[in-house]
This record gives C-alpha cells, sequence and structure tokens, in this order.
C-alpha cells in the first residue's frame, strides 16, 4: 500500500547532558518500533534545520550495540544550539521556511528534546501549525542537568549529573583526609539560579562519609560575614573541612560572589559571562581571615558530560520520556511535554505523562525555601529524599581499548 | 612453640593514588598468607608513628570484601605524610625513638609505599638500622600518579590518573563539538616538572576520538607567540580545539606560565604554591589575541583520587609490588625498593624485582625528548606505546545507594 509516509525527526537543543542521547534512543527506536518511516535528525538543532543539515538517523544507528554505546555517549549525538524562534508575529519567513522543510521531509511529527528555551520553540511551532492547520505534530522531550524546567517531577540529565557530584563529592572528601593537618576545601558546582546540583553534594554523606560540611545554594543571599564565621566555628571542632557552593551564590544586593573576583572575562557560547571563580575568591578569602590551607576545587564542564559514571534511573528515564513522546504524538497529541510524575519515593515510583506546552510557564524552578535548613548552609532531609531515587543504580561504559566508548555520527 | 613474633608494620607517605591502597592490600594480605602475626599499620606514614600512632590492620580489614573495597578506595587509607628524615648524623634522636618504637611491636619487616621521599626514608632507616646492627627489614614499594621515579618501568598510581585523564580528555572532545561554533578548551593537568600525565591525554585519539590538538609538557620551554600562532593555523582547519598542558609548562627562563597571571595565594599543606592557572592564563590570552570562545578546564585533585574509574592493570600491579616487598624481606632482603620491569609492550608483560634502595638517584624521571615530537607539540608513538597497556581493563566500583563505596578506618 502506498500512502502518505509517517516520516519524524527529532532534534537536541541547549546544553548537553549524560542522557540527553538516551532520550534520542528512545525517540528513535519507539518511533521504529511503532512503524516510522524514516527518522531524522536535526543537526545543531533548529538552527541547523534551517540551514539544511540533517540526516536519517538509520545510517548513523545501525543495530542495538549502537543503541547500547550512544545511551553512554556524552554530550548531544546531533549537536546542539540555543538558537530562539522569533515570536511568529515578528517573522513569518522563518516559520515557513521551517513548515516547507518539514513538508519536503513528509514529517509526521517533530521531536525536540531540551530545556526551557526548547520548550519555548516546541510553543511556537505548535501555534504555527494550529495556525496554518498543519498536520504536524510537536512534542517536547525535558533534559536539563539544572533541573529547573517548571511542572516535570524533575528532569532527565540531572540524576546522572547528581550522581557524578556525589561520587566525586566523597572522593574529594577522602582525599582531604590525607594528612594529618588542618585543610579547608571549597568546591563548586554548577547551577546560575538554581541550586539542585549544588545540593546534591549532600548524597555524599552515608554510612561511609561524612559528607560536606556546608553546602551554599543560590536560592539563599550568601554573607561573606558569617561564611567565615562558620567555618572559625567548624575549625574548632574537625581538621579536613569542606564546603560545596553553587556557582551562582550572590550577596544580598544581587552581586554574584565570583564577580567579586578579578576574573579572566571567559563567556560561553553565546556570549554569557561564564559564572566561575566563586570557589577560588572564598579560598583566598578564607587564606586571608582565617590563615589554613585551603583549596578551591570547580567541578567544572564534566557535570553534563561524565557518561563514565551515570545513574541507570536517570538513563532509563530519558528513553522513557523519548518514547512516551512518540506514542503521544503517534495517538494524535500535539503542542505537548513529556513529564516525570512521581508517585512515591520509597519505593521510588515514577510514571509518565503529557502536559500541554501553553501551560507551561517559563521559569526556572529552584528549590524550595523548606527543602534548604534554617540557617542556609545545608540541604534538608526533604531534598535528600527527593534526589537519592535519582541517583541509583549504574550503567557500566562499555570499554575499548581501556576508555569508554562512543558512538560518533559517521562522516558523509 | 613461642619463638619470635613476626610482626610488620606498613605506612603510606606522599600524595596519594588511586591505586595506594590496592599496594597495602598487598603487603597486608601477602604478609598474612607468609605467616605474619601482627600486620600494623602507621597512621599519617613515619611522622604519625613517631608520635605513636599506629593501628592493627587486621581490625580494619576483616574480609575479603574488606579488602576488595579497600582496592577501590580513594586517599590514603592510613593517612599520609611528606615527613623527611633527617640526615642520621644530624638527629640520631628520631632514629632512636623509631627504632625503640619498632622494637616494642616486634617488628620484623617494615614496608614504606611512597614516592622519591619515601624512598628516602626508606634509604635511611636502612642505614641506620645496618649500623646499629638492627634485624629489621626495610622496603620500598613505588607509587606517584607522576610517574617520575627511576629505575622502575612505571610507578603503580600512575596507570589509574593516565586512565582517568584520557576518559575526561575523551568526554571535554566531545562535550567542545556540541554547537556549531569556533570554540577552543584548553585543558590543564598535574605535571609540575613531567609531563607523563598531561602526555596520557594523547590516548584519547582512538577509533571514536580524535584526541587533542596539542598537548605541551614542562620538558619543553613554552613560547607563548608561537602557541598563538599555532592556535591561528588551527582555527583555520577545525572549528572545535581541544589543547592539554601541563600545570608546570614555563617560558624559557624559567618562569611558569600560571605564575604570570594573577592568582591568589593558594599553596598546598606543605607550603609549596600550588601551580594552578597556567589554562586559565592561555585562555585570557587566546580570547584576547584570537577573539574565539575558550574555556579553561582544570582537572584538578580528581586525577589522584578518581577511584571511581580505575585501570585494573594499575590496581593489579599496585597489589603485586606490595606482596613482592612482602615476599623479599621476608626472604632476607633489606634497604630494597620493589620495581617494575616490562618485558614486551605488545603482549604487555611486566614483572617486578627488587633494586638497591642506595643505587637510586632522587630524581624526577621525565619524558625522554624523543618521545616528544619535533615541534614540542605533541607526544609520539612510542609514548603512546608505553602508556596505552597501563590503562587497559577496569575495576569496576563497588556501589552502595548509588554511590562508589569506601573503605575507611573504623573509630577507635
Amino acid at each position: 500500500m502506498q500512502g502518505k509516509k509517517k516520516n519524524v525527526i527529532v532534534g537536541q537543543s541547549g546544553g548537553p547532558t549524560a542522557a540527553i542521547n538516551s532520550s534520542l534512543v528512545g525517540v528513535y527506536k519507539t518511533a521504529i518500533d511503532r512503524g516510522a518511516d524514516r527518522v531524522y535528525g536535526m543537526l545543531f538543532g533548529i538552527q541547523g534545520l534551517l540551514e539544511g543539515k540533517y540526516v536519517d538517523l538509520s545510517e548513523h544507528i545501525k543495530n542495538d550495540l549502537d543503541i547500547e554505546i550512544l545511551k553512554r555517549t556524552p554530550s548531544s549525538f546531533l549537536g546542539s544550539c540555543r538558537y530562539k524562534l522569533p515570536e511568529i508575529e515578528e517573522n513569518r519567513e522563518v516559520y515557513k521556511k521551517i513548515f516547507r522543510i518539514l513538508e519536503e521531509l513528509e514529517i509526521d511529527s517533530f521531536f525536540y528534546i531540551g530545556g526551557n528555551d526548547s520548550m519555548d520553540t516546541i510553543k511556537k511551532l505548535s501555534d504555527y501549525g494550529t495556525e496554518v492547520h498543519s498536520p504536524i505534530r510537536f512534542m517536547g522531550v525535558p533534559k536539563t542537568i539544572d533541573n529547573d524546567l517548571d511542572v516535570t517531577d524533575h528532569t532527565p540529565g540531572y540524576g546522572s549529573a547528581a550522581k557524578y557530584i556525589a561520587s566525586i563529592t566523597k572522593e574529594i572528601i577522602r582525599d582531604g583526609l590525607v594528612y594529618d593537618l588542618e585543610s579547608i576545601t571549597i568546591i563548586e558546582i554548577m547551577g546560575r539560579n538554581a541550586g539542585w546540583l549544588a545540593g546534591a553534594a549532600a548524597l555524599s554523606n552515608c554510612e561511609d562519609c561524612e559528607g560536606p560540611d556546608m553546602i551554599f545554594l543560590p536560592e539563599m543571599d550568601f554573607d561573606i560575614e558569617k561564611f567565615i564565621e562558620k567555618v572559625r566555628n567548624l575549625q574548632k571542632i574537625k581538621k579536613s573541612i569542606v564546603i560545596a557552593v553553587s556557582e551562582g551564590i550572590h550577596l544580598a544586593d544581587g552581586r554574584y560572589i565570583c564577580e567579586l573576583t578579578e576574573t579572566i572575562d571567559q563567556t560561553d557560547s553565546f556570549g554569557h559571562k561564564i559564572l566561575t571563580g566563586a570557589a577560588r575568591y572564598l579560598a583566598a578569602k578564607v587564606i586571608k581571615e582565617v590563615g589554613c590551607k585551603t583549596r578551591a576545587i570547580e567541578f567544572n564542564t564534566l557535570q553534563r558530560c561524565a557518561s563514565h559514571i551515570v545513574s541507570r534511573v536517570d538513563i532509563t528515564e530519558a528513553f522513557q520520556v523519548g518514547g512516551a513522546a512518540v506514542k503521544a504524538a503517534f495517538e494524535g497529541e500535539t503542542g505537548k511535554m513529556i513529564i516525570l510524575k512521581r508517585i512515591s519515593d520509597d519505593p521510588y515510583i515514577c510514571v509518565t505523562d503529557i502536559f500541554d506546552i501553553n501551560k507551561i510557564a517559563n521559569v526556572e524552578k529552584k528549590v524550595p525555601r523548606e527543602w534548604i535548613n534554617e540557617s542556609g548552609d545545608y540541604v534538608t532531609q526533604q531534598f535528600i529524599n527527593y534526589v537519592k531515587p535519582l541517583i541509583q543504580s549504574e550503567l557500566t561504559p562499555i570499554m575499548t581499548n581501556g576508555l569508554p566508548r562512543h558512538l560518533t555520527l559517521k562522516d558523509e
């Protein structure tokens, strides 16, 4: 039967995570299993698509082993962008161009894996589609290590980042105990406005580790004098002190701590000032005021690309949200985002659901005040109960020649 | 039969590695298997011993599971020090005190796991022992991530650090490809005077990764103008550039690159200036001169404590050198260090041997000039052939609650 083609296209957008390729696999495999003729992948997100850059994913994901390796491959397999679509009334040409490309490819459903900005893209495309009576369905698949997306219980990508942070915090705490000397270690964790990642350092507190001594999140104003006072008090009771801070901690007047130091003028790929240096600034302050041996450790980019240690819960859920998006689209849904709904912390039970993209506010979800302790220097048990299920179980890397294997786009 | 006790004591010294506890286990298990009555562990090395700090290891390593966990535990289980013994003629009291403690504990053999300074300790103790006709045997067990010990083919600890560096370099290279933009990433790797660790970044070049574009070792003088020129040339042929530098790269006049920037005055636990900042300095320079998006990533302390990804070859050899030291001591050797002798690169075959500690020069072994390419910006295939066998195979972490499990000293 020569009918209408059922082709789908999928893109990845925004900063990568260790789980974003598992969502890609979830979209790809579910689409194939449910009868898609072709699964296209846009290169470098919607921006690449506008330049006509896309691939047929079947030419790059050839078998079940490729699928398993791709789940373990860091960074966005298809490349990413941070391109924000203009408002429809501002620039209809862009939308016409996108829809022309999609129609040429006989696209049935369009999937976009990303954070807040990506969901804005889905919203605008589905609004335009409705306006022009397009049959193409548009679905959002959530991801971000920052866990700051609204409505969904958590975002795929966060669990693996949290597991990585908790694991290396544990190692660094042990490293800090090596000499019989007073020492202070200040670790800096990603998170500009939300402290989900920094709070995850608390998970290192377990049977064989005390965890960090203090954790400072950007949800609370940071007071340098009080901080120094707390360090002095801690020093009276223990030798090796480890303190975790979000890169985005700031004074009550809004100035970031990292801006108080003379940093080099690093910017990220989009001209945003890179917010690193808070730990270094505080370490210098501690050396000056407290006089103790102090080191600053930035957890850096690996927080979003350490595929060598990931959470199986996270990778599985990332796959599930990709698959659920395909299922929903094939059943006729459009203009929706897949969300995760937690049924229970312990035993951990979580299911997917779909949510109207128009009802998702473009806000950054922050750590609730009641999940931070009264003195603002640690997370509460509620926070820990929330995060703990998300870091469970492992997806062991597949190793070749002693190194984790990755799947790469074959050269054209 | 009530005979003389056969007790042994073991200590860990210098900076930790991910394999140093495997050597401890090698000493412990081999000593027990070969009939030792007690195995003592000095806390915080010889410095702790002088303060009467030691434990009976059997009270802390209770079963085979403890042994497996200890092999996977980062940082020195017994604590460490950087205490340097005075010359014998300078201060005989220190030696008298140490030998009095050893005699009270009825020590037959003394094992010290460490780098150059630790081997100096073994030399002095064995010299003093000879002088006073002590029957106690003194054996050195090599370790250091820096791989700068003379005579031995390589040092336990280096292989795991190299595997960690190669693995995360691979992840960071992939991360750098995520956007369709020009970008430069400068990674900073440990190594003050020897480039063994930085060179290991080259191992990330394999079927699924190009590897870094340039690697600069401290064995060669660094020329900033030439560096910028090379970056400009690279930019003409590729978008995402990744460059690895040793923390200890320096100008021809000897000034460290990291000293050219205004760094905060961080010092390590022994007052040595911390040599970080080379990557940050160069990133700022690139931004200014080349104008491209640039980031600096310091691989930091995790290079010596990332037990969550280790080389099984390394952990096994670390155990073997510990065991070989016990075997040799129990067979009557003293004043010796265990060394590794490579029989063949491929297939990799390596055996232990013993070497007179008096014949080991207290020098830092550097990367040979012929293992660095002519233009001084990469390592050669010989270097890669040397390191590759050392990062092979894995020792998977034992996980509890989603995190790698560690063994800790039980509280007294």
